[in-house]
């Protein structure tokens, strides 16, 4: 038995986007997002949402373009000052140490050391309320030899950061596998039905 | 140095929300979705994307509801399940084992095995391409209270499915905490600094 507990924004696991942009001047920013994830296959497309209060939000409207830069689990400090602080107030790169790099698709800046960077050109906007969700339609990902699997990014290389919004407050990264899809549950209703 | 690896939907991590909705003869329905995140605080909305081809889209397009239910990692063989087959073709709720439970404040079913269920009514469809994304308000979240910290979902009791897609093909859970959010980095520049 359920209980109710309320209209909350909450629905594990979230990313821990970092989002690259340009200000009007040709500044590069990053800050952190959880709000977002894949949203189609064809065309590839990425949908974060951001605040109006945001640098971001601005950089963006203005551009036309941004990247989602994935951290690895290493970053954790580096990740986490990006979304305590806001790029209205200080250089994020230049506190970091980390390095912003022009896409050669979009005009925005890729985080050089995370393991891989998806260039994004805007293709719509919606205001939801607080939030404003920006598509974006990925041109490439640009992407560290070394988390490759058969030319893609593996997660197991990766190892990805988590975050947990709510009552965690945390991050976390990923267990070891558990199991392949489409594969553990492929003969669960024969079983079910032996039951 | 990166290399072009191409335009894929990869954004670690990806979730493994199970979707509920009902056909329109009210049968209950659920589906796996790998597309999709939360895209409002206020009011609360999630975005999920389906293809065309799916029953889901079809009945979120008849009742304008749906319920997003987050598995925990032992529910693997029957998200996995769910993500295989069709609803079109089989009753996905018996085969599993699983429990619809009828929403009390939206026309969709939350499974009842699962730690959490967010009730969402429809308030925005855009087709984007292969995809079309739902994006629905949170009414309620209805919760088991043994995965409750100061009344919102702990992701250490919830331990949620995480799905890789790509090269993995594959399915995770969460790593122990690495670190509380806005504590990690705080001082990271003075440190970057002292350097």
């Amino acid at each position: 038995m359920k209980i109710s507990i309320g209209a909350k924004t909450i629905a594990h696991p979230h990313p821990a986007f970092i989002v690259g942009s340009y200000t009007k001047e040709g500044k590069a920013n990053m800050m952190a997002a959880a709000w977002g994830g894949i949203c189609c296959s064809r065309p590839p497309c990425i949908a974060i949402s951001l605040r109006k209060a945001t640098l971001t939000y601005h950089n963006i409207m203005h551009h036309k373009a941004f990247t989602i830069n994935i951290p690895s689990s290493k970053f954790i400090k580096e990740v986490d000052y990006v979304g305590i602080y806001s790029g209205k107030n200080t250089d994020k790169f230049a506190d970091t140490g980390l390095t912003p790099v022009k896409s050669d698709l979009v005009n925005a800046p890729m985080v050089e050391e995370f393991p891989y960077s998806l260039e994004c050109k805007l293709i719509k906007t919606t205001d939801l309320g607080l939030h404003t969700q920006f598509i974006g339609e990925i041109l490439d990902i640009k992407a560290d030899k070394e988390i490759l699997t058969g030319g893609e990014p593996d997660i197991e290389k990766v190892k990805p950061l988590i975050y947990a919004s709510g009552t965690n407050r945390a991050y976390y990264t990923i267990s070891a596998k558990l199991s392949d899809a489409f594969s553990a549950g492929k003969n669960l209703k024969k079983k079910t039905h032996h039951k």
